[in-house]
């Protein structure tokens, strides 16, 4: 089959067409019919060699996908998938993705795909939702009357955040730059958008909590966004984050106030091999409140298959409203 | 009457008796006759300047007692307490200590102490208590056949700690160095002694655990301990630490392992101004535990009130096996 290939570690120019044999589901996966994928920022890092332990190039990345079902492995069939059913699903990094004409997905971790949207919007959904569920309602268990905190609201993650915290009954405060960026918070519910460029994003949380700072706070920039947020934290909240190496330095806040810091990594079930229900769990629950109008992806730009190296360079640049996505079919 | 008073931030040295007026009970105090009190690393912290904000020199430091209620504030009736009560409390580090005849005390905040053990023992209990139950129980929720880690299992909240962790089922695994902290370690029964002057913490842990590290550590040492301490996480570990700044630099496993960072502050309550009962409820458990034969303080040495001072130095060189009592009458 035509996959597009990360043939070395390195930049997006490592990224080339090639031609590959079809995948074989294993007993618990569908052979899933790529119709679309989506970038997330692992992808370059994968790219680059993250998670190179025991990966053999060349390799097809890309792990966001929505597709129609092929063919369903021995063991899988309990899930009651049968083949022509449209899904969408989170692929295991460890294994090959899905900028590809077909690809192997656990069956645990695919859902039916939301009904009312097309693939590509499908495909935008899953790393982003389950991150943002898995942050806000499965750790920090947000709560109904809670202010939060989300840094980068107008990104991947940051705009499913947002509407997932308003279901919850939160208010939402957001931060975000770009006109592009603090218009979509706005219009996915956010009820105060900081320009973290403009305003002293601590002062402005002080000010909007009469000087409580919030129950919790959603980090997806990371550095010295984490280590400032202890101040923006209420006393006993709690601050998710889900950018990789943990620096927090120098500030007392989290201390003094007793905070709670949950590292938030969507791909830990696949790297250390556990059981990967929970995502299957959270897509089909996903679907719904996408039907229900409830739930929204937003796509900046859609690439054809060939040009998944120029999207990896947008990609790269960390400018993106919402998803990038890639039409494979 | 007769105190121990602070009368510049500095060392030991600031330490000088005096004379003051005897405390007045607010509506929620309990006037206490005060037999012993105990030191904690926050003393010397204080000593020296940390939490000066709207403090007045001098003041009468020492804030973990026990004693004889004397008198009763006009709305603290309700808390059941009368004067002839023998009591033990934390106090709160924002007003004057109990190196003095006499302390005030937020009912809310007090317990009948153990009877069977005496002013000396109870008087080192709280701080400890509170913290350790307040970090493995309210915290990291710590459940039967989890494995801690304990760092610092011979100080004065780590010897807590390794029995409400026992108490709880809870498999542990602690560190210490001298022969007398591993002693007391194995005395109240942690399985395992790990002397991190002579083994590689984390090795012993991997060895211990099969490789899958301990789902939680309780950290009373900070600073590359804190750090080191990622490694020996389980995945979806809880570590709690109360030590000061949160410095966390460098490692990845507290996010790939999807790990959760608790701060606990013990007498966050009082600088928050928050309801503090949860106090009174856990010294109320403990003291069931305690007169029980389930948990006991362990005494290094008890100075007289005269030398505190010298408690204090005693207490700064951070080798001190379990508790410094101080005896006040």
């Amino acid at each position: 089959m035509h996959a597009m290939l990360v043939t070395a570690f390195g930049s997006a120019d490592v990224i080339q067409p090639g031609e590959i044999p079809t995948p074989q589901p294993r007993p618990m996966d569908l052979l899933i019919e790529v119709h679309a994928a989506a970038l997330n920022p692992i992808e370059w890092k994968i790219r680059k060699g993250a998670f190179r332990e025991g990966r053999r190039l060349p390799f097809v990345p890309t792990y966001d996908l929505a597709g129609r079902v092929i063919a369903i492995g021995s063991d899988a069939f309990q899930y009651g998938f049968k083949p022509g059913d449209d899904v969408y699903a989170m692929g295991n990094i460890l294994r090959d993705g899905a900028a590809a004409e077909s690809v192997c997905v656990d069956a645990r971790t695919v859902a039916i795909k939301p009904r009312s949207i097309d693939f590509a919007h499908a495909a935008a959904l899953p790393l982003a939702t389950l991150t943002a569920w898995e942050a806000l309602y499965d750790r920090a268990a947000i709560a109904d009357g809670e202010t939060i905190l989300i840094h980068g609201g107008g990104g991947g993650v940051g705009h499913i955040a947002i509407q997932l915290a308003r279901l919850r009954g939160a208010r939402v405060l957001t931060t975000a730059s770009r006109p592009e960026t603090i218009e979509l918070c706005r219009r996915l519910g956010a009820q105060q958008v900081i320009d973290y460029t403009k305003q002293d994003v601590t002062a402005v949380v002080k000010e909007l909590t009469e000087g409580q700072g919030c129950q919790v706070i959603f980090d997806t920039v990371g550095g010295p966004t984490l280590d400032q947020s202890g101040a923006s934290l209420a006393v006993a909240g709690r601050l998710v984050t889900i950018v990789g190496t943990p620096i927090i330095t120098g500030s007392k806040d989290f201390f003094i106030k007793g905070t709670t810091v949950h590292y938030q990594f969507v791909s830990g079930v696949h790297i250390h091999k556990l059981d990967p229900s929970r995502h299957g769990q959270i897509l089909r629950q996903a679907a719904e409140l996408v039907d229900a109008g409830k739930l929204q992806p937003h796509i900046e730009t859609i690439f054809p298959l060939a040009e998944l190296a120029a999207a990896h360079r947008l990609a790269e640049t960390a400018h993106v409203t919402g998803k990038i996505v890639i039409q494979v079919r």
